[in-house]
């Protein structure tokens, strides 16, 4: 079916099927929450057409106990508990990584992420009356209703059981306080505090505990973390590292790439984000990062999983400037400044310094 | 007093008074628990002269119950934990800051680390014993009974409620099941695993929970990281970033550097560590960083805090080579390959990609 917000022309669209769409960053930055019709949507197949109130989620494998819950039966049986965190795709700024060489997938700016109050109920919750047995060894399969585009195969991902167990995991209902858009999961999807997007299925069908990862393609094939030396020819998917969590980031989204500016005063203002860290400082270079200055960051203290904010005031002089963003996160590390060493041939993980050049007239 | 390894010729001695030392990289890298004698030792004054018998540890401020508490009693009183885990200097690889511009401190080489078992009993349980309230803006410092050199001040420090209440933070009474040697703070230290060791206190006398950050200028003046446009006369404390969690970081070990060999294959072997992430993956180059292949590593997946140590098997021909090491962690990020974008006027958090010269004769 049709995303609620699809073809309305807010987003940038990659693919219409799989439907595919990031937002301008002007709009990405104009608000802490990022709405619904702004918020990326990355999808693998076709958006699934589920009804509420028919809905089932089966909790099965290794459990005492097997589940086969209604949505009604999710909303009374367990606690809802709302979490500010962030959502964003493995290839965000993929197009960054283009400038070194070919990369495979969409070629993302800086807009597939987005900030949401997510509500719900904690998957913790529903493991344990599903009398879990807490062994650190096992992984949390989901299944979703969506198939992966040209195969018969139902989209699926894991993650290990203490994240499952963190009290940040949700499986949510709604976003913003909105019920989830098609786009975004109807009725009900996985939300995984810091790890990529690939691990918070949408359209949620089945959850099972198991000793082994997934053997979702998703989880044994995609969504892996290579050398710069790997090509998809010499890649043995065994030898990639599973991405979880996400690294320090940070983008510019005002002014916009290629923006003509009048000389003076220009506000610049984007995000960062540092995963399960904080985000520590925010450099700002107007000169392509031979100098820098602090800028001053917004964040949500109560919610270590939202983004940051940051934002400077700087004069501009006639002439082509190269802004550049890094972002520093609490234990000190800092972003590379090229992605030339993060280089990899399905361009995951793009975040080295970002630059965007700008003409003052 | 004398430590009781110094001046025994087993360490690199930086200075002596207050007495600065680190082991040579070899032996470092020959035990996966660092020997008390092989441990690098970094004091701020002399060492105290400390009895067992008669020592006493004070626990104020912020508490329903202040405590007075003999070694004998906190040894009955508490459970006894043991936690593997890393202690290293926040200026550990200072030495290769110097390459870029002058820093203030001793110079480090990599061998500022050590990895031990630590035994003792959970801060949180004393402080749960005190009565505290869990606060998360809540600081706890710590005083020992050593004085900064030239000073009357007793050491301190401090640390977020939340890390003090974490369960692998320990007051520790043994290393790897001995007595903590005088240097070692003999005959009680904090353990902050993940932290830099300014925030694990040595010779430990009172702990104080406050609601605000530790006064002591250990806290609000030293072990502040800046940008590298920040000198020691435009530096503002205030405006530094308070190190605690410390950064992905790898050494080579083995060979040393400038070491003289004969052609064919060479182990090439070292420590990796990740503060509060895992080291994902281990590069090593011969040719400067031009190409990689992947070390083994090895590790205690049941000991978080603890280093991972690595190591490959490389020919080498005849001629000059630059062996390169970085690290990854979880999430996906490496570290910078060189060091002057986190070049910092103190030489802090020295963490780019660890080059080794040597000669294939």
């Amino acid at each position: 079916m049709l995303g609620l917000f699809q073809g309305k022309d807010r987003l940038i669209v990659h693919g219409k099927a799989p439907y595919n769409a990031e937002p301008p960053l002007d709009r990405l930055r104009a608000a802490f929450l990022t709405d619904q019709a702004d918020f990326y949507v990355r999808s693998h197949g076709d958006i699934p057409d589920l009804d509420a109130d028919s809905y089932r989620l089966t909790v099965d494998g290794m459990v005492a106990v097997p589940l086969d819950l209604s949505l009604a039966d999710l909303k009374t049986r367990f606690a809802h508990v709302t979490v500010t965190a962030v959502m964003q795709c493995a290839g965000n700024r993929r197009a960054d990584m283009l400038a070194v060489a070919p990369v495979s997938g969409d070629p993302w700016a800086p807009g597939a992420i987005g900030n949401a109050e997510w509500t719900g109920v904690r998957l913790a919750d529903v493991l344990h009356a599903a009398g879990i047995d807490a062994d650190d060894e096992r992984h949390v399969a989901f299944e979703s209703h969506d198939r992966i585009a040209d195969t018969d195969t139902r989209f699926g991902a894991s993650i290990p059981l203490a994240k499952a167990l963190a009290p940040e995991t949700l499986l949510a209902f709604a976003m913003n306080g909105e019920p989830l858009a098609p786009e975004h999961g109807h009725p009900l999807r996985v939300v995984v505090p810091g790890f990529a997007g690939i691990r918070s299925p949408k359209w949620l069908a089945r959850i099972t505990v198991q000793d082994r990862p997934s053997d979702n393609p998703m989880q044994t094939d995609d969504y892996k973390l290579f050398p710069p030396d790997v090509t998809a020819e010499t890649a043995d998917p065994t030898h990639g590292l599973t991405i979880e969590a996400m690294p320090l980031n940070s983008a510019i989204c005002e002014p916009a790439r290629g923006a003509t500016l009048k000389a003076g005063r220009h506000a610049i203002r984007g995000y960062a984000i540092a995963s399960d860290r904080a985000v520590a400082r925010v450099d700002v270079s107007t000169d392509g990062g031979h100098n820098w200055a602090q800028a001053r960051i917004e964040r949500d203290t109560d919610a270590p999983y939202a983004w940051t904010f940051w934002e400077i005031e700087r004069e501009l002089t006639t002439g082509e400037h190269e802004l550049a963003v890094r972002a520093w996160d609490s234990a000190g590390q800092t972003q590379p400044a090229a992605p030339d060493d993060t280089w990899n041939y399905k361009g995951y993980l793009s975040a080295a310094w970002h630059r965007v050049r700008v003409t003052v007239a």
